[in-house]
């Protein structure tokens, strides 16, 4: 008789990973090398310095160490939130009629409303125990920007937070929020950095990017004492400090005595679908489960993986930051202020693009109106109400148990909910209303995000 | 040596309770019955299903039976978020500097984002299975709203939902999600009922009231065939659904080897405080546990508890529903508009009236200001962002912690942690800006409320 699956599955805190996996150590081939735009050499760990703190800078290279001790301290702020639920999508599967299983790791039951935490609580622990006095990072939909002042305010260290403009102005009540936590909210580009005034020169009516704020913080950070930048999503680092997600849902569902024959994830930066696949690509790649899928989904507004190139580039549109090798839509692309959907960066984890590269994962992509209509179905049968973000994982692992269904094969699908809408209303009432637009980027849109990359391939 | 407390505990599906709990049935002096206003009569149960399904008005009126079977289908859809997480605020203890154990149980986590869930779920389930074809309801800070929007989506049952209209414009956000639910929500007073059309005659610029929204949704729904009214607090029956909060927040005391000395909830209709105090209340009149304190916290610009009368009153503006006593500023009583922190409610929950007047119950109350503050210190503390309405309880365990900390004594704090704050940004903004004012009723205020109270004691 098959074991009953509760609805939700929690760990207990003593089952919690007290480890990172760093999914680098198990990879046959490591993704290249960062490299300093000056010389087009290699970057070495002390290089990174300036930017990020000494034990982030090492992480950020060191491909090596298997596994990481989480400090203590930080796992003492996981456990307000963590372990966070595994859950069993028994309405969704019903109102699909279909014969999979469909499961979820739930990243939303926290203040900041999303996984980011995961990393941001990390970054910030390290910096305050470097004896750093202030942060700054950027923030796109809001999220990251809001779970590392949460971080910040619960370690103590004054945060300067850029937020792309669209979101600022779209999200009006994120705001508020991180200034719950203290958070210094900017709107970029704005005109307190050099890189802000320069691409508001060059395009006053730009609604922003996270390339863009990304550049504005970096510039902050290395003109400020003391002061360091931290970023939420695309970073090894982070991939590493998100692999906690992966880690739960793999030991939960040994518990349950289960394994995904797919996994699913919404790829903005990657740091959520890093997270989640690492110890299950690790399986993967060591021979024990070849054959498990793995999938990335992206918005059609903003296809790195689908539509972009593995390239070397900046990952930042003021071009000041290392370059990586990952896909890319190039530097200067800039998704249409339309998309309401988020993830709107323009790269990709250097780490998932070496694994999609090598043929590890596939890509899917979908119009922001799909994305939100399985959004719509997903709340009424779960009653949570997702982020967009999130919502393109659902519409992800609603068209593979629909394609169960057609087979009639009981796969047992596996997606990040990476976390929750209350701040999308705006997007959600467009959407409801008939309002939305959808926006593929033409071949000549994209042409022009290409020729922003840097010739040094 | 002390057992280990972990941060968040959670009972599993199995260990979740199957029955509801009736705290009538332990009363030794029962609450006073509903009238019928026109003939001055106690009301028979036949007498309201005009306005709720069979079921209800039964669970309404029966004080005999202890528990109550909660049905297949409601334990169902309680399974997608139940059980709640029992907190230990660890960090708060710590920034108090408090002896005292401080534990919350923690009903936010649903897209609702509150306990008002639990009888939503109940009530929409009998509407459905009587074969009612629509409901009505009104909602306040638009928690209720929310939560029965989801439940009616659940079920397939349409929604009209009346909103009081200063919620309507504080909150434009809160309006968009229960859309999401398929709820059709209507700012109150509105011109679509005769009780609407009046109170907007005799006050046009009126902020609205609950008292009022409910005069409007019950008119609709006793005009419509197949329609029943269902409301979500004050009610014996919906104190008998959130029982399932005290019911699980002792059992996972006992496993942990806990128990309160004091209960502390915030106190509007007093749903949440109802059904967190049920069990334990339960020991203190059998005499299990005698010296149990327990504290109902309500705003100081709506003081029933603290400052009103108990009396038969109308549970509504309109003076169309039976009457009810209990602890009321009269049903002509508007809180303040400025009043941002919920809890806007003219009168309270007949059970819990008749406990307070009987001395089981004690009652404070604080002004809005002083909430936000706890509301901010605890945010910072724990990494979530309370419900104003919430925060009151916050505040009212801060207070007992404190007192601890100056007698040394390491009681056990129990608050009902009813919700997240997401819909109330504006509030917070204000908070943060310093441009929050404190609203009390001088005495005179008062007097306006007391005197729309009917002419029957």
């Amino acid at each position: 008789m098959e074991k009953k699956i509760p609805h939700r599955f929690y760990l207990t805190e003593e089952q919690m990973p007290k480890q990172w996996y760093n999914l680098r150590a198990d990879m046959k081939e490591q993704p290249e090398p960062l490299l300093n735009p000056g010389t087009g050499k290699p970057v070495k760990e002390e290089e990174l310095y300036p930017i990020f703190c000494e034990k982030l800078a090492h992480q950020e290279m060191d491909s090596k160490t298997r596994y990481v001790d989480i400090p203590e301290e930080v796992l003492e702020m996981y456990k307000i939130y963590r372990p966070s639920p595994l859950c069993r999508a028994y309405n969704l599967e019903k109102a699909l009629g279909t014969p999979a299983k469909i499961y979820y790791k739930f990243e939303g039951n926290n203040t900041s409303g999303s996984h980011k935490l995961n990393s941001a609580i990390a970054q910030a622990y390290y910096a305050k125990d470097q004896g750093l006095t202030s942060l700054t990072t950027e923030t796109g939909a809001g999220q990251w920007g809001t779970a590392l002042s949460e971080a910040c305010a619960y370690f103590g260290l004054p945060l300067d937070i850029f937020m792309v403009k669209v979101s600022y102005e779209q999200k009006p009540f994120r705001k508020a929020v991180m200034q719950v936590f203290d958070g210094n909210v900017i709107p970029s580009p704005s005109n307190t950095t050099n890189v802000g005034k320069q691409i508001l020169a060059d395009n006053p009516n730009t609604t922003g990017s996270l390339g863009c704020a990304i550049s504005e913080a970096v510039e902050k950070a290395v003109s400020t004492p003391n002061c360091r930048y931290v970023l939420g999503s695309v970073l090894n680092q982070v991939l590493l400090h998100q692999s906690i997600i992966g880690l739960e849902s793999k030991k939960a569902m040994e518990i349950l005595g289960e394994y995904p024959d797919v996994v699913v994830g919404c790829a903005g930066g990657g740091s959520n679908l890093g997270g989640l696949i690492a110890p299950f690509m690790k399986d993967k790649l060591d021979g024990t489960k070849p054959n498990t899928r793995f999938v990335a989904v992206e918005p059609a507004s903003c296809p790195s993986f689908t539509r972009g190139k593995y390239a070397y580039d900046f990952c930042d549109t003021g071009k000041i930051t290392p370059l990586a090798k990952m896909y890319t839509l190039g530097s200067g692309f800039i998704p249409s202020a339309n998309h309401a959907g988020g993830l709107r960066y323009h790269g990709m984890s250097p780490i998932l693009s070496k694994l999609y590269h090598d043929g590890y994962m596939e890509a899917v992509s979908y119009e922001q109106t799909k994305v939100f209509e399985a959004a719509v179905q997903f709340a009424k049968c779960e009653t949570i109400l997702p982020a967009p973000e999130s919502s393109h994982a659902i519409k992800g692992a609603i068209d593979e148990a629909l394609k169960c269904k057609e087979t009639g094969e009981a796969k047992t699908i596996l997606f990040g909910l990476t976390g929750t809408g209350y701040f999308d209303m705006k997007a959600y009432s467009e959407y409801l209303a008939g309002t939305m637009n959808d926006y593929i980027p033409t071949d000549e849109d994209l042409q022009k995000g290409f020729d922003s990359l840097p010739k040094i391939d």
